[in-house]
């Protein structure tokens, strides 16, 4: 059987990431969503193994010992990483896994899985992007603007990805995304044609 | 404006490469098929331009002596090979251009141009292969297996190319050429997205 692919997929706060995903998602029912683990509290509502693993620092800490981790970061005194096992279980048997990180983790992944295909998606403009945070309506002006410097540094990795997808539509880019998989799949290290002994 | 790209195509005879092609090409009309150089006398019906270029061979010798050529060979005491220049200047104006060569000329192009997408179109068995070959009427089992044989040494070089398209269905093989005609223009390498200056 033919191994599942790792996709790292990266862009800002408010790109539309998740409606792209969603509807990738409809089409590969063979696709799975990657859990990342971190170490700080479930928030109400958030169920362990769904949004999050929650693991205690000392679990955490004999991940990273135990370089068990495909991907991982501290931010303000967490850390939250990706455990290498279940994304590894996954594309031996067939199912690709999509990892949604944010930049420093997916170089990070980028650097130890040559196979992963890395996409990042971007805005079609900052004013677009400003436009999209803007019209989330639960987002403070100071908030966006806050999330808008944070995607131009974001947008500044774009090209360390394989290929960047821009989300002008969502019809065009789930169909750009689509078109990546099928050509990825079509790529001879990864296409096991085997005619040689055949005739 | 966005350069088109050099498109190298291989596959053996009878593999259905000229049907895949003419649909791709239905959809795509910013795409061109180069038009090869030869020093062999014109057939009946065929028409310098559109068919081969028709040269003498100093004027092809001078072509080789100027590294005018993207690749080219000698079969049966004549040349034959793809010139540059007319490649160069449509992608210059944005149009891609199709290579449908050898794969010994593809190997040249590909070492030369590392920006050419290549693709290879395999049959799905060699059984499939020795069945479309004799579907053709006016093929007498000789020559059906005398190119399959030729297939054989052809698709032994398939994983050589970056992908390669299994011509089942040629619906399904236009699907997946589509798409990594698509996938190629989301590469970041060649997506100037370019957002840096514009908050």
């Amino acid at each position: 059987m033919k191994e599942g692919r790792i996709l790292i997929v990266s862009g800002p706060s408010g790109v539309g990431k998740g409606t792209v995903l969603k509807e990738v998602m409809k089409n590969h029912p063979n696709m799975r969503f990657s859990v990342s683990a971190t170490t700080r509290a479930p928030r109400p509502g958030e169920i362990d193994g769904v949004h999050y693993r929650f693991l205690d620092k000392p679990c955490f800490e004999d991940l990273i010992a135990r370089d068990a981790l495909l991907e991982y970061a501290g931010y303000a005194d967490n850390y939250y990483g990706t455990p290498a096992e279940p994304v590894l279980e996954s594309i031996a048997k067939g199912e690709s896994v999509i990892l949604e990180i944010e930049v420093k983790g997916a170089l990070q992944v980028m650097s130890r899985r040559k196979d992963a295909i890395s996409i990042f998606i971007a805005p079609p403009s900052y004013a677009e992007l400003r436009r999209r945070l803007y019209a989330r309506g639960d987002t403070a002006p100071e908030v966006a603007e806050k999330r808008l410097k944070i995607a131009v540094e974001e947008c500044s990795h774009a090209h360390e990805y394989q290929y960047i997808v821009v989300n002008d539509t969502v019809e065009q880019a789930v169909k750009e995304f689509e078109a990546i998989l099928l050509a990825e799949s079509c790529r001879s290290e990864y296409n096991p044609i085997n005619l040689k002994e055949e005739l």
